[in-house]
């Protein structure tokens, strides 16, 4: 947590609409008045920037999941120390498009079971967790779907398959579970207007 | 601790003769019929070479020393998956010019004391220590000067200045204090055939 109540992070399997959201909702709290730095991860900073194209970009043997643990945890703390923080501490509302929970079920289940590395490696090296998650949940074909749709050049994480991919489901909502005082659960299925004004009013709601 | 014994990695402030050193060695544990993997730190993989490309070139202060203790230990743990391990499990010896004990000194000591960050983060992702390792002593001015007379497009660590290499010095031996049973420390400051001389009897001693 930090100490303004204004960190607040996007989670949610591929395509389940965070990088959409975080937009819609960074608008609206500006229309609020609200002083809004909308971020992302991996990178969110330069230095950030050129290890998730170090991570993402290549064979998706070219790093073990441990290695991967450390290049995003690396990448973190340049993110953290060069925008989140920076941004809290100027009573800004900072968005972040995936964070921490993201490396928990990608390389903390993808892989083997490197879920409490990922933890002890978090506790020591960042130590922040969000004062508010926003889950978007949802059936993993239409995630898919939605992302087969786009085009880009960091593939290494979209072919992960159905199975994984509904592991990831429930990967989420075990976090949430988890960790209830800071996750809110949203049905991402619906349309983009609908699951935005959800998103509003839960964000709003925190923040006042 | 490896399981065969033959893990040696070479240690020592700017200059004092490391890399010189670790060529020598291969070449005579090579001539009495070893079989022999040269390699250094940060790099000694491909992937662990890129990753000391994006730490060693730039601004110093491009990042802060947690960032670069994290890089510094994915590119190790990099380097120990695809290099060091396989090597040892082949019952090769592996000379390593650097490993973590330069990042206990540089990044432990150099800016804020992280010693304790940097044993822990080694403990959780790293686990492995030498089984021997020869630490060059000599007085810092000397590897100054010979570093100078190099060229390198690696200035970041390089211009510590007087003082902080007198404060390495001292924390490398204190450091082999510490781990008396892997450390032997020679005399840097004499000639390279005679250091060789040294080098060579250490470790046929070691590894006989
Ligand atoms: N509620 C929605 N209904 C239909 N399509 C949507 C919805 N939300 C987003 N999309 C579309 O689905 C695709 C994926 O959305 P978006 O990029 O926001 O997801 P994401 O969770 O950020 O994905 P990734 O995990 O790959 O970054 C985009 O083309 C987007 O326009
Ligand atoms: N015993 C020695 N006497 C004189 N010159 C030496 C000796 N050992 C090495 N040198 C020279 O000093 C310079 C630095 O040596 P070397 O590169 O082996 O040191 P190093 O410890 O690997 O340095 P760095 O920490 O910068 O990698 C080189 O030009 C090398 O030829
Ligand atoms: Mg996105
Ligand atoms: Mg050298």
């Amino acid at each position: 947590m930090s100490d303004s109540g204004r960190f607040i992070t996007l989670e949610g399997i591929d395509g389940s609409g965070k990088s959409t959201q975080a937009r819609h909702l960074a608008d609206r709290l500006r229309a609020e008045g609200f002083d809004v730095v909308l971020t992302r991860e991996p990178g969110g900073s330069p230095g950030a920037e050129e290890i998730r194209a170090l991570v993402l970009e290549g064979d998706p043997d070219r790093w073990s999941a441990e290695t991967e643990i450390l290049l995003f945890t690396a990448a973190r703390r340049d993110h953290l120390e060069r925008t989140i923080r920076p941004a809290l501490d100027a009573g800004k509302v900072v968005i972040c498009d995936r964070f921490v929970d993201s490396t928990r079920m990608y390389q903390g289940l993808s892989r083997g079971d490197l879920r409490a590395q990922v933890d002890a490696l978090h506790k020591l090296m960042i130590g922040i967790e969000a004062d508010l998650t926003l889950l978007f949940d949802m059936e993993p074909g239409l995630g898919h779907a939605r992302a087969k749709a786009r085009n880009t050049a960091e593939e290494r994480f979209e072919d992960f398959g159905a199975d994984l991919q509904a592991r990831m489901r429930q990967g989420f909502l075990d976090l949430a579970r988890e960790f209830p005082d800071r996750f809110r659960v949203l049905d991402a299925g619906r349309g983009i207007e609908t699951v935005a004004g959800d998103v509003a009013r839960v964000v709003l709601e925190h923040l006042r």
